[in-house]
């Protein structure tokens, strides 16, 4: 099955038109027309070789919104038409704890991801959404909510559940307060779903003149993380606090805003904190630093339809994929509000 | 109230004899004979003037076991004779949140603490117990059990509930999976209240021969933590990890032996984490780093309650008064199994 895609065929090389065979669809498969493939940073980290274990050529993009062409004879849950929705993920052992629990990101024998991954039945490595069509394991496979707008549904299935999965395991609801540090795709998913769930929505941001875009998004507070007496102001306020700054960044100022057995959960970075960390700031107030990393695939089903029944999407750009290589210099300057979406028919013009 | 005790009287001085005068006794209050107190490594960081904050003369002291000598017009839970203890407070303000919730040690006007606080009514700077007697407000008040060695029962009131309580947080039980970080005060006293409530216990240490005493005290497992071979056989392991190291280190290594949702809790440290924190040993596999500092009162009881049936005591070595600046020097080389405790009966002689 030939694909029509673009790829980057090293660290510095610009993402390039690629044709390239996908497998032949399995009894347990579901072969997708992509419409809309979301552009996240992951997408630009790996296209560069940021975390030194790229396989060329990539091909990035795991936000994927398409209709299904075709399904397997094992296939029961999807038909032709249907439209669908792939995210991080496409395989998993399906048998170990994570799995069975339904937190496929963390199988013991590693998820398969969409792309630079190794298929676990035929070892070829993955190629994802920046491309028309993809053959993905019907488990791993998405339904998307009638009336959701398909190009801004694209960045749920990284942004919206990466955001989502904190919010839900910390039973984030009426009466809740949630702060959200930083306001770029994860961070306008994090209000908007926040916000929706019923919680007293914050934002904190390093920079003035975010406060109209954070109130439209969701926000009922914006608090100037640089000024401590903003800061004193909310001590001891958060139950809970999603940390979406995607590089090394201090934590220390926000773990007195923290209420008592509040956490603050880094959602968008996995490196090294050099700013010392300050035991004090978890052990008075019994509060903690957690994590959370993307979704399982049934949370991620969960979170779309609460966002079929709320109407909510992301804010996007869509632009089609010849602009790609732009995307990702405005990308590194936030200059977007706030997901750039490759609309796929572009790849035919 | 004419009393005598022990106090330094500066960062480089000894403890010497030092009479001072208790505060009349008030209404609410319940006059302590004092029998034993325990010796806490906060003891000598605090006469030292390790925090930069002691007043001097300071009398340490917040392990403590003694009788009721007499108690206020409104005081109905004691009576003279009664065995009672004291712990690392000895008033909070009663009405903010934390202290209607039960965890008066993280009250929001600032708890008073045992020795080198100040009295919330009178101003006065407050002594520990390293003397004959004291004079505590009865809500700070905890009762004994029969049948426990008061001197063996001493370290309950600091090294015993400070590790009771994420035991009891996190609600450790048959099943569980715990490790504990350190066999020092606190270590030996988490092995044993772990071990009682049913878990399956590790010891982690970092250098070998301490296998006989952590068996006897507890513990099901010793891992050699310096080991990485060691480490990766308990990948995925532990629900807890009580780290009850009193001074900097690096709490990497044993992130990934965290099981999902894993907790590492710190207890006996407040500083800075000079080596980076990790952000992905939290973010992969939804863990968390915690704190926990002492406990509430309503469960430093439940934690006595609990040592009563069970008969657990801390491993003691009862000194006399007078080789309590000795017993400094020897916590310093962790020369101590596992806990130094004064008879105040040396006191006279």
């Amino acid at each position: 099955m030939r694909v029509s895609g673009y790829a980057a065929s090293s660290a510095t090389s610009a993402l390039t038109p690629f044709s390239f065979e996908r497998r032949k669809s399995r009894p347990d498969d579901v072969v997708i027309d992509i419409l809309f493939c979301g552009v996240c940073h992951t997408d630009l980290h790996l296209a560069r070789n940021h975390g030194s274990f790229t396989i060329y050529p990539i091909v990035p993009g795991h936000e994927i919104i398409g209709t299904v062409r075709q399904v397997g004879e094992k296939v029961g849950r999807f038909k032709a038409g249907d439209m669908v929705g792939v995210g991080c993920m496409v395989d998993s052992c399906q048998h170990c704890q994570p799995c069975q629990t339904g937190w496929e990101q963390d199988c013991t024998e590693g998820a398969t991801f969409t792309y630079n991954s190794t298929d676990r039945h035929d070892g070829a490595v993955t190629y994802g959404g920046y491309s028309d069509s993809i053959v993905v394991r019907d488990k791993f496979v998405v339904s998307i909510p009638a009336g959701l707008d398909p190009a801004g549904a694209a960045p749920l299935l990284c942004a919206g559940i990466t955001t989502w999965s904190p919010l839900h395991r910390w039973k984030v609801g009426p009466g809740s307060r949630v702060a959200v540090i930083g306001l770029g795709g994860l961070g306008h998913m994090a209000l908007k779903l926040a916000k929706a769930r019923g919680a007293s929505v914050t934002l904190f941001t390093r920079s003035g003149g975010k406060e109209k875009d954070a109130f439209r998004l969701g926000a009922d507070h914006v608090v100037l993380s640089s000024d401590p007496a903003h800061m004193t102001a909310v001590a001891g306020r958060y139950d809970l606090i999603i940390d979406t700054v995607p590089y090394d960044h201090d934590i220390n100022p926000y773990m007195p805003t923290l209420a008592l057995e509040g956490v603050l959960v880094l959602v968008g970075y996995m490196g090294p904190l050099s700013t010392p960390v300050n035991a004090g700031g978890v052990v008075r107030g019994r509060r903690a630093i957690s994590g959370s990393f993307i979704g399982g695939v049934g949370e991620t089903q969960q979170m779309l339809d609460f966002c079929g029944q709320h109407g909510i999407v992301s804010d996007v750009e869509v632009i089609p994929i010849q602009q790609i290589n732009q995307a990702y210099e405005r990308m590194l300057k936030s200059d977007v509000k706030y997901r750039f979406v490759i609309d796929m028919a572009s790849l035919k013009s």
